[in-house]
């Protein structure tokens, strides 16, 4: 039976992109040799690591502009200590945005390193918005905000124009939608939702904001290390650079950021329209905050959820249940997602409709 | 043409391996979804890491002893930072044995936190030896050594008995000869030699000797928050996590480190004792201290070079340069390296004698 993978992350990847992997875990290049027993060193793995940076800027509109691209161990969870470690002087300031679980994570890494301002908090209302109309002071250091909030299902849709430097987690949803990318500074992005598969961090940063701070950096969490190394400071993870770097190649044969944000927002509305039409269900996130990666949303009536939960598992459904620390459901919709998964899901929740 | 692939690392895992592993990126565990789509949190995953760190510590012998193994992010230079973080305490001091490359960056990125005393050094002698009679304060908040060095090929065979933790970084030679490991506190190893592909780091540690160093830990540095969240604080790198598991698995089945180890030592022998018989040919490293997984050694005369590389070349065999930094040549005899690929290479160099 056909599955449909609404899994939050790690989670659906283009088929293309699996076979090719597969492929290169057999044999790599032609080259008689598995993508996982050659050296990072060689030729054909640099030319790799090579593209994926090259390919990263392109997409993002950053080519040319100051910035550089590395593929790093660590997740987001490393990046929520090198931020601080790289741009925090001693004694300095951070503002933070915190609109859930995971800035909420990065904000606690950062205050050992100096004062760590929270400009706002959604966290009274359980992170159902995204506050709006704060203000960041212009002496801080940097300005930290994570775009897509995967627990609670929100997103940022404006971003705040600042003269300092703007940090932000875009772990969920990068290259999923259209912005302008040179109003950040540093972005980061652990693979695993819309490019790759567990195991790789992207780290996007404009080299001009770096080494102000005074600070001593360890080597391993310096990114003017990584950057002079070209991202080859130590070992990379070759398999999740490679598999990365054919989805962003899915990507951009498939036309680019513009193109997967036209398919992003019909598989979103779609979703949204039933949650909002449908008498049983009800989504949880302020409507203009909702995320157009991943909706969460609860039934109406919980005991409906024995009928409805057996009805999208024998749809091939998975991945559907909410957060362990919110409940509910949670529909994530990366970009590897076909609109006819959302579409059997919107079926299922009509279907409900009749059964109950 | 069959392949003799002496790479340093990321190097050679059993064929079977690279079968079952490809056939995961496909479809894991027949559930019609790929390893790199699932949640970390799924059964099938959990079971997974579960069986990874029982295995580790099962091949080990460390099975009940107060140890937790822990597979993570970031390679063995994540963990020259983690080990200070974790052990050396405010205005404390901590004990280096500095046998080469990577002990040199172990100690660098152990400098802010607290005195490091390099309790001896080969550098001198370029790294050809593995020091000896050296004297380790008993006051030492830890001792930290590395078991084999693959740029210099030399290898500790008796590790000092001391009354304060040990730790050691093995990652290239971790799993391949017999050891009482109950001697070591903390081990480490990248997994891309022995273990499985590059993206993750075995971390092996006595709980005991954790949270003694009234130093706060960043989250994502401390090993008792790794240890508490049963290595998931954030999401594993689950690909480089299952193939490991896979070679683990691979080496249980042939019998485990006592297995592994004769196979090792005959490679070895059949090596040493070619490059020590043929007179083009002489070994860098003092014999006593050679490296059974990194012969290292020299043409006596330059000239022979270009026939010698193209006879290796021609016998299929490659990864043989030594490193960037000291040039020569290397062979890499990891676990998964057949004894046939040693013979291949010592018939070829016996050739060189009647070519030259």
């Amino acid at each position: 039976m056909k599955k449909h993978n609404y899994s939050a992350g790690p989670c659906i990847l283009p088929q293309e992109v699996f076979e090719k992997a597969a492929q290169a875990v057999l044999n790599f290049n032609d080259s008689g040799l598995s993508i996982l027993e050659i050296s990072h060193r060689s030729k054909d793995f640099v030319a790799v690591m090579e593209e994926a940076r090259a390919l990263a800027l392109e997409l993002l509109g950053l080519t040319g502009k100051g910035y550089q691209a590395l593929f790093l161990q660590g997740g987001a969870s490393l990046e929520f200590l090198r931020v601080p470690y790289n741009l925090l002087k001693e004694n300095g300031q951070a503002a933070y945005l915190d609109t859930g679980t995971w800035a909420n994570a990065a904000i606690k890494e950062a205050k050992p390193f100096g004062e760590t301002l929270v400009v706002a908090s959604s966290k009274p209302e359980n992170y159902n918005h995204i506050p709006k109309n704060y203000t960041v002071p212009a002496t801080a250091d940097y300005f930290h905000c994570t775009s897509n909030n995967t627990i609670f299902g929100t997103q940022i849709k404006e971003f705040p124009a600042l003269d300092i430097p703007v940090v932000c987690d875009m772990s969920s949803d990068i290259f999923s939608r259209q912005l302008d990318f040179t109003k950040f500074d540093l972005i980061y992005a652990g693979a695993q939702k819309n490019m790759g598969p567990a195991g790789t961090t992207l780290i996007v940063v404009k080299e001009s904001i770096l080494g102000t701070t005074g600070r001593n950096i360890p080597n391993i969490l310096n990114y003017q290390q990584h950057i002079e190394k070209e991202s080859m400071y130590n070992t990379p993870p070759v398999f999740a650079v490679y598999t990365s770097l054919l989805t962003l190649q899915w990507l951009k044969n498939l036309g680019g950021i513009p193109a997967i944000e036209k398919i992003n927002e019909a598989k979103a509305t779609l979703l949204y329209t039933e949650i909002d039409r449908n008498p049983l269900f009800r989504g949880t996130a302020a409507k203009e905050d909702r995320s157009n990666m991943n909706a969460t949303f609860l039934l109406n009536d919980e005991a409906h959820a024995p009928v409805f939960d057996g009805l999208w598992k024998a749809a091939g459904i998975s991945g559907l249940p909410g957060h362990r620390s919110v409940g509910g459901y949670r529909a994530s919709m990366y970009n590897a997602l076909p609109l006819e998964s959302v579409q059997v899901l919107v079926d299922v929740m009509k279907d409900l409709e009749t059964k109950v």
